[in-house]
């Protein structure tokens, strides 16, 4: 029952398979290899862009990072949500990428910035040389929440976006998780909408450590290119990148790891909600489910070998996994391709027996 | 009647005396004049700290971005309030000397840090590699507001920074007219109250644009120089800048006219008091004065030439000169060590005079 | 007959099955992972070192960069050979992670540098705030020419360094390859020789993209973590990188991989000694062969499919493959584990017939 | 005898004159003075470009590195004279605003880069990946050395830089001097001879502490606006620099300032080319004199109160001022607007008396 995070999970064996046949013969570096020409070629159809330029890192902070990077310059803010991995989880690396560029927190509900509030906090910046200047907006999809923004949910802030002459990226560490959630194309969730620049995530989606950056307006590709390599993020054995990528993409293997990851979080949600006492704290979208359930529950569950971290984006640190005084406890749980139905099954069911012993 | 800012009014003419009279044949340059030597001597008098560093730079952005640089790495936050000139008005210096380090905003009344805010933001960072580290706390006395920090509220402030291993600055751009509003001594309202670094404003009370940062600590006084340097802030003719600090601190000067310009401010305070509509927004502890009236009144000072911000914390870039909608305006009034009876009482008057009008 | 680099090849089987075994189940992200526990207890017990503090990171560029980050402030310089990869190849990024430090660069035959050279440039910075001052030293073993430094000749440096309070980092990109050369041990070439932080390379050497940074003395432990994070250099499945660490270290297959492309080089050496109108540029003590021969020879093997690169350091860019005015091409070849006697044989053997027919 | 330095001198009575002026009543604060506008007016005119954007700081550290920053990107290189102020004096500055771009260094005689040498540097770098960009160009005139570059001696190297896509910054700290010694216009030794950047100096010439940086081309200037406010270097009692840049320009001031420091320099050199064992380093063209002499001559001048630093550009940390063991001592006398034709005649007749008494 590991439920602590999809990149705690294995990879994808067709991309173990795939970075095994990768490994015949030589092969040219640092992006040049043919595997990384298939890729660009590859996500350049899937997402309708024929111009767009595309690369390949190995982590999705440096993904978000560079691409900020090349979007904002160093007297500019980055507008984001409170719960954005830029801001809670990369230790600053906006921050050190932009050369100093701080971030503005924009609320909203389950993770997605609502476009009222990012009108004024982009209002209150700009025009005067005394403040940062209006940089650049990302937003998270899938959120940190487990929420998805709708095509027309991007729309929205990226109209608020363009009207600050702000450039839009989109941290798609669970993009596929968004996508198959909403069924709709992934130009429709991107470029159409109005976002310049996405990290297409694959790590936490089946890859061993892969992420693409896709600048859907390639005028920045080669300052990409020179950010990438001082940031050493630029790897002399690409082709082990290009492949593992290149697995992801064929015959829709992203989509279909995606698709199975947020099924069973649906399942998992479902079963959750059949549990008494137990309360679901955001709507469950994606391949994330955050609850709340009684300190009991909590202890037969790590009891049983259950993984999961603790959580709440109120106070992130108040809860610690060996417990502490509150009736109950908030939780995240991630499910991913490889996750089973024992698991979520059992992890429902040892949630409810334990709310029946104590109602008992 | 310019109350727009106290940078915006004259140097005191003692200052401008000993400018010249520095200027008689030659000195050693980039800080190693002898007029150097009196002021650090001076200045470890006036604070009782006989091993403090002293540095003089240009401008309070430098003072305060250079201390801080010094005591937060790259990788850790600084923790302010939303008001301070670090977050709203230098544009992101912090983030650009520190190498990235972000702003952690923390709240309270007045421009006053609560400690309970600090310790809740403190404790949500550190400890973690995913999340920048607990840097440093920088309180700004007098607050942004007009208000001031008593030595126990600066304590207080300190001890939760010291709990979690953080150095403690203050922005003392109106230190003068907080010291001359407390009464108490400066080293009670800084090191002996847990401050390690100091911005020792002189630029907004009566000099052409000096400030001193004090490190109470001297361990980091190498480290300050060569940012110093390598930042454009070390001075060829140092002589000049010595030579208005010198001034400043001779015969107490420097509290003189912080205790000038505090009077003019309570007495332009009661003044407003006394003009029906008139509401005062934030307690008037310093030289700075945070009104609102109604437009009316707006209208008759304005066309009387008078120079002030129309000023809201909530909403900054709401309000224009030119005016509004709203019925009233909000406005910052600041006095300095210039500021006359005439203005003062003529201003108040003005007001008075259209509520009258408006009212009959 | 490919000798383009030795980042060109294939990883070795063994490391490829280590990474199919390290993908069943789950595993702890962020170099919480078991393996990673393993790999930090051998590398401790290869370079006899219990305390020191080892990380994984992707590329050579950020195993560099990142431990100099940690060893040099902003305002100092690391001194490194002219030749040397942070000098040449890594687009800037020691003045990204550092924040600024320039290099400086101290000169000595076949990538060496000269422990007088060094003194000399040491002694022109320093102890004036103008100038930058002594940061850390680097050295590169195997160096970039395909020679090596002895422990003595490492020594001689780190005792400049030492005497001028500088740190010593030692570039081992190819550090097996310079280990197999001499026969000593990893800890006489390294912290025993005065070295205080290592990149451990494993890229060049058999494995798909790993790299180690050893810190001798852990006291930086935290911070090169923290830096490692937000430089988006800490993998979420480390796991990944920790298998192909312990599969290197297993068995000696490091050192085997590293004394079979030695070995290769020196057969390469040898054959091109033995065909006329060729010269060897450097010594050969590495996997790197650095030679001269005529623009026939080289059109000949070109023909026949060898790859590899036109090379001077004298001047980087003035030949190209396409060839060019000049009678002879200086050209570099790199051998590796996967190289086998058909290449390195028909190479040699190329050149001296050509070198026939054309004396003919 | 104060040779040290042309900024151990005075400022000239007409500037602090205009600073007392400065001081009466009130003024708009951060550059929206009104003196500034008459200050950018007037520049404009003397450099015939109604177009140029023109901005005031308090150090040349300052000008020289705000004005690269904003034409040289953090992945690519400043190209400089090993003498340059940028290398020897400002600690890394260029590397500190940029982010982290390094100096490429370029030889030539005298501190003249040549244009073949900045040539074969540019074609060294750019292209690929690897390596850092061309960035720009940086001369400084007149040179740390004393020399001044022709307007035709600066085309020849905005040719080169121009060919490479560069644009080129002149140091102007000594300015007015280069222009004092070449007669022409300031537009024909600037902008019409490919300089796109300058900085225009004040300080070593009769200021206390003021810099003009004139940004040929405007399309950068908001940018230069937000890099200076963020590195502190806006002040807000602006008109103090204003006031003093306004009586420079007044009636030709700087111009004529820098030819009195100028004949002093010449008539020094010719008083020291009458002394016997007196050698002259580098051609007088500005106000410095490089030359060297006995030591018994360094003996005499030293204990009859003369000011100077020794110099060397070989080996700038060799000599002291206390002697050492070397037959001759090399320095550098720097003449200035204040400089006496006592201090002159008195410096070489001394020299020339001492050479007398040892060749008795």
């Amino acid at each position: 029952m590991w439920f602590a995070s999809d990149n705690a999970g294995p990879a994808h064996p067709r991309v173990m398979e795939a970075l095994a046949r990768a490994n015949a013969g030589y092969a040219a570096g640092y992006g040049a290899d043919e595997a990384m020409g298939r890729v660009t070629a590859r996500l350049r159809g899937i997402f309708e862009a024929p111009e767009a330029a595309v690369f390949l890192v190995g982590t999705g902070t440096a993904a978000n990072a560079l691409a900020l990077a090349c979007l904002c310059p160093p007297w500019a803010s980055v507008f984001c949500h409170p719960f954005a991995h830029v801001q809670e989880d990369e230790c600053g690396a906006v921050g050190f990428f932009t050369g100093g560029a701080p971030l503005t927190l924009v609320a909203g509900e389950h993770g997605r910035m609502e476009p009222e509030a990012l009108e004024a906090a982009a209002g209150r910046l700009g025009g005067s040389v005394h403040q940062p200047q209006r940089g650049a907006v990302t937003l998270t999809n899938a959120t940190e929440a487990g929420a998805v923004y709708s095509p027309d949910q991007v729309r929205a802030l990226a109209r608020v976006a363009k009207a600050h002459e702000m450039p839009v990226h989109m941290d798609g560490a669970r993009f596929a998780n968004a996508l198959a959630a909403l069924g709709c194309t992934p130009a429709e969730l991107t470029w159409r909408a109005g976002v310049d620049a996405l990290s297409f995530g694959g790590t936490k989606n089946g890859l061993l450590g892969v992420e693409a950056v896709i600048l859907f307006d390639p005028a920045k590709a080669w300052e990409f290119e020179l950010r990438r390599k001082r940031a050493g993020h630029l790897f002399s054995k690409h082709r082990f990148l290009s492949a593992q990528m290149e697995a992801y993409l064929e015959d829709g293997l992203w989509l279909d790891m995606a698709r199975t990851a947020n099924a069973w979080a649906a399942r998992l949600a479902a079963g959750l909600g059949r549990a008494p006492g137990v309360r679901l704290e955001h709507p469950v979208e994606a391949n994330e489910v955050f609850a709340a359930w009684p300190r009991a529950g909590h202890r037969r569950v790590q009891a049983a070998g259950a993984r999961y971290y603790l959580w709440s984006f109120e106070a992130p640190q108040a809860q610690t996994l060996e417990g502490g005084p509150e009736a109950e406890v908030s939780a995240r749980l991630v499910c991913n391709w490889a996750t089973t139905e024992a698991e979520v099954d059992g992890f429902a069911a040892l949630l409810a027996e334990e709310a029946a012993v104590q109602s008992a």
